[in-house]
């Protein structure tokens, strides 16, 4: 869809619409990305065209065993072909556990496996080719121990334990936990009991969403040097170049400064490529050979051993009163973890938080608790927990409107959560836009005119969606150079979506200077500061903000150089496209470059600006220990509406139109916030028809893009995407992040158009032809 | 020379000396430097050991003309050879005049070529080889035009003049320029005129020092590769990142945040590596082909076509009372700065600056012309015009001496300059040690003793030198690592003197953390901040300072986290190796990690500090605009005493003993101070006996290590290394930089013994055995 679509939507105040929109201001204008021209001529380079002299190859070989006793691992032959540089085993790592909130891993199996696709040795060769070969040549003698394939299984009272010393394990927040449930977290609000009491009747159901991979099209990939100083330079795709260093640092057991990451061009991140993974074990066969090692993850390995969105099982159950208002909920959520836990633990507390969704509701209770099994080594994927809960919650509303005969769009109206109302957590919600989106989705994509007119096995279907914005730590330096430019030091990287163009956006406005001056540095841990990394929805918020900040501190201090070259008051100074002039004589002016000379070569040094963000996440009041003192987040709010059309012969769903609509507190590039819609419901609706890892026996067994299929071009609708700008105070020039929003709602709004055109209510995710199919054919 | 042959002098005050040394600091102690395995291993990797993918070679074809219209270059030969993938000449490059104070350059030659070695245009092949080949296939045309091959060439009233557009040429200062002179510049004080007057005598003599190689064991070397995004990033082993960064930027016409400048393992530098040199050239071959591009130096190129040390022309005139007291001095000084200026011209500032040398003469005049030539393209060296100097004002104390049949010591200690003089420039002298240094040198070699009594052709010569410490702009960036660790971003690179362990022992004071958990990132243009760079002795005093300021800055914010989380005043809080505790209670302890930890994720973001440092130069009152508002830099002191024996059959000096003592202010680095003694006194013997550059018609005639000798161990004497440490208020913990300083006595001080041997004065630099042989001779 192309930008001449596009189209903004005014809020209903004069006061809530864009502020300050200058017509010098870069904000809100589709420039031109400096990373666009090499990606799309397929010039840019990312981990896989990357080599050092005399590299080797790396490889891990993992566990085809769901759970099981290592008895054995005899690497002999391996290590006897010719070009195997070495074979490493736990024996060759630190005993080390890590991990993201628990620290439950090793960089290794050891002593026993427990899925598919742990890491049980790896061998570094002179080719890819022999390093398989030689993987092939090592042998690992299981002793098979029963596995825990399911929720099920995993919480049966006489379950074995798979990680017996939980207990003992450290991390980050304190979560309750005992056998093979790593977290048991409730968030509360009102008296649900009585809440319950005071409801005219109950809606219960269940809810199930498969395991999903992240489909990046570039595969995961590292290189591991050791400099001849003794430090480990480790380049690789990752979405957290921060939390990656510190996590090797602590895998590895090395200080921090004897590691350096380096992220590489990126090809897409999707919450794949969090933390550190692989880079470990490649930074371990680095240290063991003395040579640079390389690894690319082949599309098999990305499948079955990274780490995908885990699967949720959502029991939601709704008080109502007869006139449709929501009373009551409570929410039992369960979701598999896998054999470690990371991020899919991470995800509960998400979607526990969203289980009211952008309603008032005075009664909540929401009970998550996250699951260890042997099934793979789930982790998460953009929408992160609050993708799963909106699925429940939005599919319920239309279970609740049917229920009352009501049109699920009147319900939802209704019932839409207001300004100033306390969230579950306690946190009053701010800048309320729900009805805003709603109103706008329902406008451009005719609902009213549509709705019970689109003719037989055609259905409209809305899904609304509440995001939190503003997330954890986010830090930049920013340094005006010598000749006026200036440079964006950050550690957030630029998965594809153009953080970086806004990052220049928000800098030129920031410090009044042209866009065409900025650029962003390296993302380097040997040099950029401390970030959370690409994930969250937060880089525009968050990353943008640090920015920001770091820009308004160079401001600062160019306006008390200004002052002084122009002897004039420092509020008497203009900074203005790169200029600095006294506003009572605007013709005589200093160029920034000149400023920066002034400090460098008269002042004392370089203009070098700091900032640093850090919001408390909306859920943190219950769930953990949480940063009482800082401000929280904001929250982000969008409507979607699908109409699909169904063949009840075959099950399969078309999607005839889709409108996306969302607050983006102000909008600061159109192009990349329409790429974030359309990638985000490109996914959703994959998703929501047919992406779906197949598990069995603990293993993957779709893993290729044959067997698990991503939209094509056909299967994706006309798209309408609109926007609403809602003056966010917290984000960088009222900007709020949004990102993982417009892949939270396709889901309920095709289940929902599905539930309109065929009276089939789909609770499990992906609605694939064949589930439809046999819904279709046993409902009848 | 073991670190068991060093000895401290105790200076003769108790306050004067080391200041604060407590049992834990780690200043003053010869920790391990990070690098010394990997380069005494061979394991460091230096420009020359790097290398890209699909890398071209590049090569560039000098001029070997002095001075030459070019009428017409036609490559079309060299282009058709298989293997060659450009030619560039300066049709290529940016007409854009750059340099350092008079922006009188180009990249290219355009019109005509001005020196021998000047880049005539440059290729890029897939080898060495092959474009070695291609550049003897580019046909240049050249028509000869008279050549200005000396200063008194330079100087004469009818001479061509080599920039006709001098005066149009913008730059850094604004000299007196006129004809081929581009600086004509004064320093004075007192009544110069009356001074003379008032002396009972004078003495009137003329120095020359020839030009000289730096030979840095690594020869120059980039290579410069376009990325995807059109950022060129160019390795070099370059002395100066940020000045290499803003010049390239000025030279090929980019904004510096489009171009990366990283520098690479030094092999040595010591004048020789400054600012950019062929880096446009490279960086424009890499533009052209869109493809990396490396060019190392050949021996012979680095000889012929780098910028060595100028030769220089000293009148010198001194007024003196019959009692030896000094009373006026006139010094007019010529430097050949060859076709372009730079740094040559930077020497002359320097130069005027020390013709009183640490002595009280209350009137001084020096005149410092520089000339331009059409000989090679002259910069400068370890010592930088204080070097000339000192050899000048140093032989003359001698000659004066004889004159009243004084020991040359007597008279030195007569006219030792004294606390709180002014010295010619107006900036009162502080800490002032010549006498300390003297006196522990005097007694360390037994000078008393041995004077007059050596025997037969031997003799022992005293010189004194001054150097100012403290010059222009540094400043770095330090980061608290999650786990406690800290990384110190700084542009200055490591020459191998070990500046980088300096820092690192400088932050560990300032932190009060353990060294070892303390590294120096990268130097890389896109992170690291402003530093004028490895030269004029100025990293330890400088960068050490913005290193020590910017843990000061850390120190703050680890003091205000402490004692919220300690609970306690600001002012209890104690920080002790690593860790944080309240005075009242040490032991409920915080370490840096766990403060850095709530420093994330409780208070607002990373622990960055910030620290930057601008001392003015002592010379910049009088010469160019300055830096008026900031505090002047210091001065350091040295003395050095040489014993030779003479052979006068030869002409051969051989040196039998050496003592040299320098004040350090503060010793961070015992065995670094050491190395910086013995290495700069080897390059002052190799000066003062043989090393010189021979040049006819304009060109090096000597371009070998076969044919430019440098010292070998076998032409080192037994060396007694002496330092004062005098507490320097503006150094890092009273630290200041010396490290040219060593190179500065040895040439006058062997003259001086060579006088005393055999009572020939030699007045030219290198006193090889040719001139001494020659001098013997015509005066027997």
């Amino acid at each position: 869809m192309t930008a001449d679509f596009f189209n903004r939507v005014e809020t209903d105040t004069e006061k809530d619409f864009v502020v300050q929109v200058t017509q010098e201001s870069v904000l809100g204008k589709s420039i031109i990305r400096r990373d666009s021209i090499a990606k799309a001529t397929g010039k840019a380079q990312y981990i896989a065209d990357i080599s050092r002299p005399n590299m080797l190859y790396g490889k891990i070989l993992f566990s085809d065993r769901p759970h099981a006793r290592i008895v054995e691992i005899d690497a002999s032959e391996a290590l006897a072909m010719p070009g195997v540089a070495c074979v490493i085993t736990s024996g060759d790592a630190p005993e080390k556990l890590y991990g993201l909130y628990i620290f439950d891993r090793l960089v290794f199996a050891k002593g026993k496996v427990r899925h598919v696709g742990e890491p049980v040795a790896a061998v570094a060769a002179i080719s890819p080719k022999i390093a398989e070969k030689a993987l092939k040549r090592i042998r690992v003698t299981y002793e098979d121990l029963p596995a825990l394939l399911s929720l099920d299984e995993a919480l049966a009272d006489d379950a074995p334990v798979l990680h017996p010393d939980l207990d003992s394990y450290s991390g980050i927040h304190e979560y309750i936990k005992y056998k093979n449930v790593c977290m048991d977290a409730e968030v509360s609000s009102g008296d649900v009991d009585q809440g319950f009491a005071e409801a005219d009747f109950i809606v219960e159901n269940t809810y199930r969403l498969k395991p999903m991979n992240q489909a990046a099209l570039e595969p995961h990939g590292c290189l591991a040097e050791l400099d001849p100083f003794g430090k480990l330079t480790v380049w690789t795709s990752n979405q957290q170049v921060s939390v990656c260093h510190t996590e090797l640092s602590r895998a590895l057991d090395m200080p921090m400064t004897d590691i350096r990451v380096i992220a590489t061009t990126l090809g897409g991140g999707f919450g794949g490529k969090l933390k550190s993974m692989f880079e470990p074990i490649v930074g371990l066969l680095a240290l063991k050979t003395g040579k640079p090692v390389k690894m690319i993850l082949t599309r098999e390995e990305v499948f079955t051993a990274t780490h995908s969105r885990s699967e949720y099982l959502i029991h939601m159950k709704t008080g109502v009163k007869k006139d449709g208002t929501l009373v009551a909920r409570e929410a039992d959520i369960l979701n598999d973890v896998g054999a470690y836990s990371d991020h899919a633990v991470g995800t509960m507390t998400h979607a526990m938080t969203y289980a009211q969704g952008p309603y008032h509701i005075p009664n909540v209770r929401s009970r998550g608790r996250s699951v260890y099994t042997n099934n793979p080594d789930w982790g998460c994927m953009r929408g992160y927990g609050g993708l799963q809960i909106t699925f429940a919650y939005e599919s319920q509303m239309d279970e609740i409107a049917a229920h009352l005969g009501m049109d699920p769009v009147a319900l939802r109206m209704k019932n839409l959560c207001e300004e100033g109302q306390p969230y579950v957590t306690g946190q009053p919600l701010r800048n309320v836009t729900i009805r805003q989106t709603m109103e706008a989705a329902l406008n451009a994509s005719g609902y009213h005119q549509k709705k019970g007119k689109l003719g037989p096995n055609r259905g409209i279907g809305v899904a609304n969606s509440i995001l939190n914005s503003g997330f954890l730590s986010s830090s930049a330096i920013c340094r005006l150079n010598e000749d006026g430019t200036l440079s964006i030091m950050t550690a957030v990287v630029d998965l594809g979506t153009g953080t970086h163009t806004v990052f220049r956006q928000v800098a030129a406005e920031a410090l009044s200077m042209p866009v065409e001056q900025i650029m962003v540095s390296a993302q380097d841990s040997d040099n950029s500061p401390y970030d959370t990394g690409s994930i969250a929805s937060r880089t525009t918020m968050d990353g943008g903000n640090a920015v920001r900040l770091a820009c308004e501190d160079i401001r600062k201090q160019l306006i008390e150089i200004a002052a002084a070259s122009l002897k004039c008051a420092e509020e008497d100074v203009v900074l203005e496209q790169g200029e600095a002039y006294n506003r009572e004589n605007p013709a005589e002016r200093r160029t920034y470059q000149a400023l920066v000379g002034e400090s460098l070569f008269v002042r004392h040094g370089p203009i070098i600006g700091r900032g640093s963000t850090l919001l408390r996440s909306p859920f943190e009041r219950e769930v953990g220990k949480g940063y009482a003192e800082r401000p929280a987040g904001t929250f982000t709010f969008g409507t979607h509406i699908a109409e699909v059309e169904v063949d009840p012969e075959t099950g399969r769903t078309t999607l005839l139109n889709y409108t996306a609509c969302h607050d983006v507190g102000r909008l600061i590039h159109p192009q990349g916030f329409e790429g974030q819609v359309e990638g985000g419901l490109v996914q959703g609706i994959g998703y929501g028809l047919f992406e779906e890892l197949l598990v069995e026996g603990g293993a993957i067994k779709n893993p290729s893009f044959v067997d698990y299929r991503i939209p094509t071009a056909l299967d994706i609708p006309p798209i309408t995407t609109l926007a609403v700008e809602e003056y966010e105070e917290l984000g960088p020039f009222g900007a709020k992040g949004f990102a993982e929003q417009p892949m939270m709602a396709p889901m309920p709004a095709i289940a929902n158009a599905i539930y309109d055109a065929v009276g089939i209510r789909m609770t499990t995710i992906p609605i694939t032809l064949e589930r439809l199919y046999h819904s279709i054919h046993t409902h009848e």
